[in-house]
């Protein structure tokens, strides 16, 4: 075998392994028995252990020194894993395996103190991990104290830099800002209301998974406490909840986890079970579940439909003819919570994490100035105070999980996606009347031939540029697209 | 860290893992998206190929040269560490990998063999898995020619021997065959008959779950194809079936898991994650789980019980009486499958397999005459001719996964639940009264504390005779049990 073939079968039995890891952490949201929860922490452990072996094994780094491409997926290949294999053996195994016990025991010290709403109960162990995750990122730039948020960032959306989603986040600030004011200040919009059967909610969520296309010979629908898409190939799982009296909770979580789901599902099958067949970044993923959630699933055209279906499903909804509907599904309200907010607020939540965590990782903010920091924020771009730590800087698991460089990719998501969705406008011109028949399917399909079957063969914003005709993804589209919406909605 | 330590720390950890392998093969029959198969089997040979390496890791042999255990249980650590490490490196991986292969070939090739009805479709692959099976015998022997099927039964039966097995054996098939006659020259027993509604079904099955004592917060119920018990410590999943017109197939495949579950999860948790902390032998396990279904479950006060939630749950069921209920479920038929098989024919069934597997290992059976020798084994023990291979020969799934040496082990549980039901009526005199109330918890508690507990802290048959105040495990009381039970209930 030559070094390249043996590297992919490395690869493969990698990326299998790493399967049933995901797997193991599907289970454990889904059908653990609760009282497994301790052993179930041991067998991750010995599971992640395996995974680490294997990724600074020191046979990748020979391997990658003699390895020739056959082909372009093939160099493809090679990039993904040269970059995950350096930076693996860029950290040293102490500071990972400190990294991995703090960060388990900070998520319960982080449920505790959301619970009681008292970011003081935190705090430490945040100090705690953002000195480990400074000495990550240290190790990652080569001890250079520059460069630092970039080396996290890297990790999610390969390519990226802080500098360039800043310029691109500052062109939106202003606009959401003043969207949201216009919105805020104007009159109430509809809100549905009625007796939202959560069999009813959860067969229906079914349909509509089916209708964007989800596989689910190679799929299924549970319930969790947290939507989630998990696993790839042929084995790509998605989760949903439901909420007795939002039936949009239920349906929209579905939506856009079919969304995440069916790039994973939809990527060649060449490509299975190596680097090149995953999602190729965060950002991406994200485009993906937000555009069928949002651009697709909130249109006025698809809205038109699901009015009437939600009608056949529960009857009376509280809400007359489907243009009432429409503004209901995109109701802006004053809310304090990132997973719960708008398109137009989701942006705004993101743009705060982003700059706080940079100043955190930069040493510009010492975690015992990170509450006021955030109140302060908050309540400029708001324009209303926020009510207390747990709908507030302790509202997101992220950063108790040593999640930094996260959170931009929301936003970049939805920055691509607006790109995505401006381009499929352009290509497939009768959109508006299959939505308005239920049927997303052309858009998918264009999503599927221009982003979802390429996996990690191009790099992300090689990816999306791509997809719509060369341009660099910039946010003008997605603004265009807000202002437009959210303008016509409330002209204020 | 002494030797001692770092390889309970190594076993721990393999532990954790096969649990993950063992969790995997779960969510394949309960929960898998068919479209997975393929990607499932790649991600399950990654999983194997990692715990084999763990197995074969020369470290354990170093561990194990120095290793001192600081009590009785570290003691029994070693020695199952040191026979699991010693059957793996003798062993060649080749073989190992080419078993692997075939067996997994074997599994599609034996299902359409019995599909179709036609041995010959079957016998190529089966002679080529004897060959190998022969192979990986004579690895373990060290190369002699005898004692090839003491080296397979090994495996599953530490400590036994075929001949010994044989002596057991030999006492029961007369009084086995003389009963069967007995009971199906008289006349035919009642039998159930109704509306068994599935959903009630389950419901009562896990009433009866509950009721033997399964730990459900550890634990969970699904339905599959065939009922299995997986995992151990405190995540232990049973399966069980729904038939809509038997519903006895659903409660006691229920029970019978349950026995095996609550094996598993009564081993003293210190001894959770570790070699000990396993079912010690496959016949321990199956005494529980058929002492559980058959000598509690099956038995004339229990079914007192039963008859009572049995009407219930399910009104009008076709039987008049608790004690017309009790024959009922006990009824012997004119059957052919082993898994369908009453208590008294069950036995025969397998010591037909035990005879014909141990020659075609031994090299005194050629697969060619296997039909046939089967065939007449069989008119020869239950007085009426098989009426097909897939009845027949090709019923069960063992050999075609390489599994010989497993069944004598059915019939083994049998003999060891006939010796700790003895025990158990001495120890607990008012064990009737219990089971009529529907109250198997003192019998459940006396088989924690003698046998379950333990784990593999003492070899199978130590562990049976100290259960059982000394007494080497033998066939009498089974065969008194038996032919008092039955001779009751099939006076001639």
């Amino acid at each position: 075998m030559s070094a390249y073939e043996e590297l992919m079968g490395w690869a493969r039995e990698t990326q299998a392994l790493a399967q049933v890891a995901g797997r193991l952490g599907w289970d454990q949201e889904t059908v653990m028995p609760r009282g497994a929860a301790a052993q179930r922490a041991e067998e991750m452990g010995a599971m992640e252990a395996v995974l680490h072996a294997r990724r600074t094994d020191p046979r990748v780094g020979d391997w990658l020194a003699g390895a020739e491409a056959p082909d372009a997926a093939g160099k493809a290949q090679l990039r993904l894993i040269r970059r995950e294999y350096e930076r693996a053996i860029k950290v040293p195994g102490d500071l990972a395996a400190a990294l991995a016990r703090l960060t388990s025991r900070a998520q319960g010290v982080w449920a505790e103190a959301r619970a009681a709403g008292d970011m003081a109960g935190f705090a430490p162990v945040l100090a705690e991990i953002v000195a480990l995750k400074r000495e990550e990122a240290a190790a990652l730039t080569g001890g250079s104290d520059t460069g630092l948020y970039d080396a996290l960032l890297d990790d999610y959306e390969p390519g990226a830099s802080a500098a360039q989603l800043q310029a691109i986040f500052d062109e939106m600030r202003p606009r959401l800002v003043a969207l949201r004011a216009q919105a805020l200040n104007g009159a109430d919009a509809p809100e549905v209301s009625g007796t939202f059967d959560e069999a009813a909610q959860m067969a229906l969520s079914r349909e509509l998974a089916e209708r964007f296309g989800y596989d689910l010979t190679r799929g299924r629908i549970d319930k969790a406490v947290h939507p989630f898409s998990s696993g790839s190939g042929d084995d790509v799982r998605i989760t949903t909840r439901t909420v007795p009296d939002d039936p949009f909770n239920c349906l929209y979580s579905t939506i856009h986890e079919v969304g995440h789901a069916c790039y994973e599902q939809g990527i060649d099958s060449a490509y299975h079970l190596t680097p090149v067949g995953q999602g190729v970044s965060m950002g991406v993923h994200e485009s993906q579940s937000r555009i069928y959630e949002n651009q697709l699933g909130r249109s006025r055209a698809f809205c038109e439909f699901l009015y009437g279906r939600m009608r056949d499903a529960f009857g009376e909804i509280g809400v007359d003819g489907p243009e009432a509907f429409y503004a209901a599904v995109n109701r802006l309200h004053r809310g304090y919570i990132r997973t719960e907010a708008d398109e137009v607020q989701y942006n705004l939540h993101v743009m705060l994490r982003f700059d706080l965590e940079r100043a955190l990782i930069a040493g510009d903010l010492a975690v015992s100035d990170l509450e006021a920091a955030w109140n302060d924020r908050f309540e400029a771009d708001f324009g209303y105070p926020v009510k207390g730590a747990a709908s507030g800087v302790l509202q997101d698991v992220h950063w108790s999980v040593g999640l930094f460089g996260y959170f931009p990719t929301y936003a970049l998501g939805n920055v691509y996606a607006g790109c995505l969705h401006a381009a499929l406008r352009r290509e497939v011109p009768d959109l508006e009347t299959h939505l308005a028949n239920g049927n997303p399917a052309p858009a998918i399909e264009w999503l599927h031939q221009a982003v979802q079957r390429h996996g990690g063969l191009y790099q992300p914003q090689e990816l999306i540029a791509r997809a719509c005709g060369g341009e660099t993804p910039g946010a003008e589209p997605l603004m265009a697209y807000l202002e437009d919406k959210f303008g016509a909605l409330y002209p204020g």
